[in-house]
């Protein structure tokens, strides 16, 4: 697959008591994108605060032909977590002062996008296992956003997804 | 600080049922590591199976001096979501024969550390912050392992932690 840019919007573009730093040179480890997640939702100012995994809209999790031989067995598990790449964040803010209540606080005392790994997980129930892509509801990103991973999750407190998950 | 190698074991190391994949070329992304997890487990058959964010060991979170005002505000929440990145994993295994039970699994059906991206999570309640480094328990990762990210996480459900968070 294309690899996105990394995009890092401008400096000019911060909140009064907002600070950031200069990024390192080079990163430490790669992290290749396995696929892609499908939702309805074009824009990040669409997207729902949090994910439903039991009344949100059905999205497709995307996996590249050279993963797919690791989705086998996942038909039997009802819960899974996605991780993925929050591609439109940047990454230099060590502190932020969200709109919503106008303070300021360290990016790691935020679940804000913004900050130096834009990595996020969901938890999702599974509706359809198929060979190269899933149908879950839970998902709150935009879509195309890189996928990074998919682990089964025991979540026994969870709502049992509807309908029943199919095995691949 | 200094990157870590990335270790990848020679492919002789497989068990019946498994198959690998060849690594793509180049990542998409890079992470940069922002910090070490440091806990009483030096090698991986040390850690224990899962952490206990009540009567776990204390453990370190250590934050590297350019992420530290990140750290702002984070005393005030009882629970934390830490990412890490599991450096001694292969990433190149797309299908799996755990010991535990002999069957073979897709990477993305297992909790295995060995994926395409071997990024990890755990829930841990916050004993002390300090400016430099956080006090927690619920790690469950050998001594080192690269940070990648600290969240606050609403956990309603979790025990409260002992003693409590000491605001930065």
């Amino acid at each position: 697959m294309t690899a996105l840019p990394e995009i890092l919007p401008a400096r000019g573009a911060m909140r009064p008591g907002e600070s950031a730093v200069d990024l390192p040179a080079a990163g430490d480890v790669s992290l290749y994108f396995v696929g892609r997640l499908r939702t309805p939702w074009k824009e990040r100012r669409e997207c729902p605060r949090q994910g439903d995994l039991v009344d949100g809209p059905l999205c497709r999790v995307e996996v590249d032909p050279r993963w797919r031989a690791a989705l086998k067995g996942i038909g039997g598990h009802a819960h899974l977590q996605i991780l993925y790449w929050m591609h439109l964040a940047r990454r230099d803010l060590v502190e932020q002062s969200p709109r919503s209540n106008g303070e300021t606080s360290g990016s790691f005392a935020l679940r804000s996008p913004i900050r130096p790994n834009p990595v996020s997980s969901s938890l999702v129930s599974l509706v359809e296992a198929h060979e190269d892509h899933l149908i879950v509801r839970g998902l709150d990103c935009v879509d195309g956003t890189p996928l990074i991973d998919i682990k089964p999750e025991k979540c026994p407190e969870a709502p049992v997804p509807k309908p029943p998950a199919v095995p691949v």
